[in-house]
């Protein structure tokens, strides 16, 4: 049995996506409008308010193409939490025009397979790496940023089975992408959260970006990496925009 | 032809997945609302109070994400009384306000890949052995547990065949997992039950914990297991609670 | 080119795989749930009355998930039959509770990969054999029995190619294959019906048991068959059980 | 690079699939059946008018099991009188009772696979080979025939690879695919047509037959060849059989 | 690891995939028609007028079969200039009529598989190569074309992986591609765009002819190229032509 690494988990994870019903929409008497942009933008304002380390983090996103119009991400110390927040919005006005096309439950994670003095002791690593560490479990999510999310898993097929690995060969591989990663730094901010026994591929990821097409070439270039070129396998991918809670109005008006 | 596992089983199962229809339920005036709750708290309540090796258990989980809010496990002696509780819960109120999206029917089983002496005469083996038994065979279900429900099927691909190998070389893989299943003894409950030639995949897994990290410490230490890595095939995978039947309210209310 | 084997064919049948409307069954007025029973069980009495090798058999079952709640399984002499069949059924007031949500089409057939008597002259074999083949081709259905149906196809891989293979290796596998039959004789009864060039996969397989318990226990040992371990392709499955049409008011009482 | 083969071309094909409404069609006065019936034997007797080889031909078929109740074929010398055709029976009364569920775009074929002389110079050929060609560009459709109509692709697999064969290679698996198909001479009619840049398979392949059962023999027969066996993927399967537009209140009826 | 190649992008791309509901169509009255007509007229020439490097360029096109009706494809500098055409469709009266079906998020891309002058310094290369990227980076869509879309990925398989091929092997093929799709200038336009953490494949590619075949022959020629053969990994097709916004009417008159 090859050996796992060791992980430690932040933050549970919803990625929340639904398509408006533009039909209903162009439809409703303004009253009903107004009730739920109103309604909206108060489960959004009073989610997003949540943002500190104890209760966790939220943003919303417009998405483009069919398969989702709005994308609700959600971070929490609790499933159960993420399980009220997500009933909550069934329950304003604004979820009567959506509908819920996927989600992603996931939780974040690091991985030991560089260091494992963090895993032993994390006091006993410096204060920069515990920062790391520590906004890699309880991350922020940027302002006016664009995003791309997308589900992930390692293959297990008789050629490229990651599972069957070595820990020193997956471990210099994850070192590699990590290398590939850095040469984004300040571009790019990446939220990884395992979904193993939570949904259907092992991880979720996340992408934050100022610039789009700096998303394409970093997943781009990272395909090349070893780790992806032969052990990635991809789900679908999301792709949109943050936007203030306060500007659904105008989200909504096309 | 490789040698088959000697089974023996106990309940049979279904897993009843359904979301709710949040728009329905908003607009439904209180005394339907009022009505839909009290059916469904009563069927929740008879199906759950038959909780007995000779009637077998139930329970209801709220569920994360857009593939079911609701989970109902019943387990039962036959499946006649599957069906029976299956369509009882579409007569109910609480009924027409879900859509079962999903379903999964299988029997509880333990086979016999370690020793055979419970299978050539159940008397011989000693009562600690039986007892262990009795428990995969007809489980119970913890209260206030996490929960994570999934099928898998043993792969049949030309290098990773399953169905191909000894019966020695089967059994030290199952016996190793089962090792790294004992790491966990007191966190994790597990029941494992067939469903080849009932359901769609050969196996469903449904794991309880207190502690949702856990589940995903287990699944993904197994995952590196010889069994899992390459002889592993997993469907989707279904993350939620279990909530006593008198919350119905509190969990429609959002 | 592998040589085929020489076959005969027997009946047509379709199997018809239905889902109840149960919101729109229990907000329906009494005189429309009786017209919709009555016409049901007329249907069903009449389809199930055709029981002669002239003109078919047919039979009802309640399936077990999501995936259906009513199975009408109808053989037939000619495609038309079961056409006419289909279309009747939705011209009930039953049919209007209900949606064809999947079916399959096929005809009965026996395979020449043991002795080619037969094929050559049907009157040379011995009576108990022709009334084996015959019971193939023109199966009856007994009363009161679990049900099992799925359907499946021969993989055509580069290592797994039984179109590939010789004559007389399929012909061994497909003899070591009875052998596991037989020995649930008494058991299991069982109907095989290709589907090539009429429906999505190879063939349909419908089991027949009065221990639901059987049905696994051979689909489980068949699958360590060579046959089935390395060249097999299964579909999805579909369990159930049989019931008189005058049983479909309880039936639809839940 | 493989050498392609050359190719020639003839009229475009749609393949139009339909599920009846028979819910709403139940339901319905007699006085919109009868405009539904009356615009749809108008539709198809105007469309299947155009018999000749400028203008292409057209019928309609009733098709068994969940898939699809009604196909209806239309050749035709342009793209554009296919979208006229398909846009046209959506604006009848019977349209309104239908939804498209399934469709295949493809424009009918000829390969060199075999002599290049028609391809040099169609002149140069003998008469019955021209008319030949001429049958499978510009095909007639029987009357009361049965069908069968798929999509394939050929593999492109590290093992089996179609496209990285040698021209010759191909050429003699298509030669003998071409012998097991004249032992169907006289039973069978098979339409061949391109869909690479129009639909998601390769090849769309529609089959008549006056007996069904040689529609499954010659399938199952040809999977032995080794173009089949080695190199083709299938896609779904639809069978049924063709009427006369003037039965269409017939069909309806059930 | 391999090297990727230096690449430059353009206009960000939306093929925007709508069925009609024709059964809405058919039953509306004709004011409503009209207004539909009138705002899908007004959207698709404010859209299309937008005609120049700066803005970008829109086209509409009819569809052939159940996939889609109307292809509406956007360039655009900005994501977000995507996401409010899309957005302004569903406003529209005629976007009531329509379903998004299906949708495709890319941005165009040159990529430096050739001579890497133009990456290391687009003004050292001469005026023609500066010409030819920017046509692929700001396309114009040809006036009463032909269209056909398609995503596609390269695979990753360890036979045919083509993220592990040295950049020399990637370079030769593509440029051998290349020369195929020499053959047919004047006959195919090609747009490139790169979906890599955009959408589900890595490009889309949309094609444009006068002459449907010439679609049909290039892709299949294509096909028999190694970068193809053994590397393409194929999504839907989707064909259709391209019509003037003021056809609208005519087109819904079917």
């Amino acid at each position: 049995m090859a050996e796992p690494p060791q992980t430690d988990e932040g933050w549970f994870a919803l990625h929340d996506l639904r398509t408006v019903d533009w039909d209903a929409w162009r439809d409703a008497p303004d009253h009903e409008q107004d009730r739920a942009v109103r309604e909206g933008i108060d489960y959004l304002q009073r989610h997003e308010a949540v943002a500190d380390a104890d209760e966790g983090v939220s943003a919303v996103f417009s998405v483009l193409g069919h398969k989702a119009d709005l994308m609700v991400v959600h971070f929490r110390p609790t499933l159960d939490a993420l399980s009220t927040a997500e009933r909550a919005f069934d329950r304003t006005a604004l979820g009567g025009f959506t509908e819920q096309t996927t989600s992603y439950v996931s939780v974040t994670e690091v991985s030991g397979y560089g260091s494992t003095d963090y895993f032993d002791d994390p006091e006993s690593v410096d204060a920069g790496y515990r920062r790391y560490v520590e906004g890699k479990l309880h991350p922020d999510i940027p302002e006016d940023t664009y995003v791309s999310f997308y589900p992930m898993s390692k293959r297990r097929d008789p050629e490229y089975n990651w599972y069957d690995l070595d820990f020193e060969e997956r471990s210099d591989m994850m070192s590699a992408h990590g290398e590939t990663g850095k040469g984004y730094a300040g571009k790019i901010k990446q939220v990884i959260a395992s979904s193993v026994g939570f949904d259907d591929y092992e991880w979720g990821v996340t992408l934050f970006a100022d610039d789009p097409t700096d998303i394409k070439d970093i997943v781009y270039e990272m395909r090349f990496d070893e780790v992806s070129a032969k052990y990635g396998e991809f789900g679908q991918f999301y792709v949109g925009r943050r936007f203030p809670p306060e500007d659904l109005d105008a989200f909504l008006a096309g």
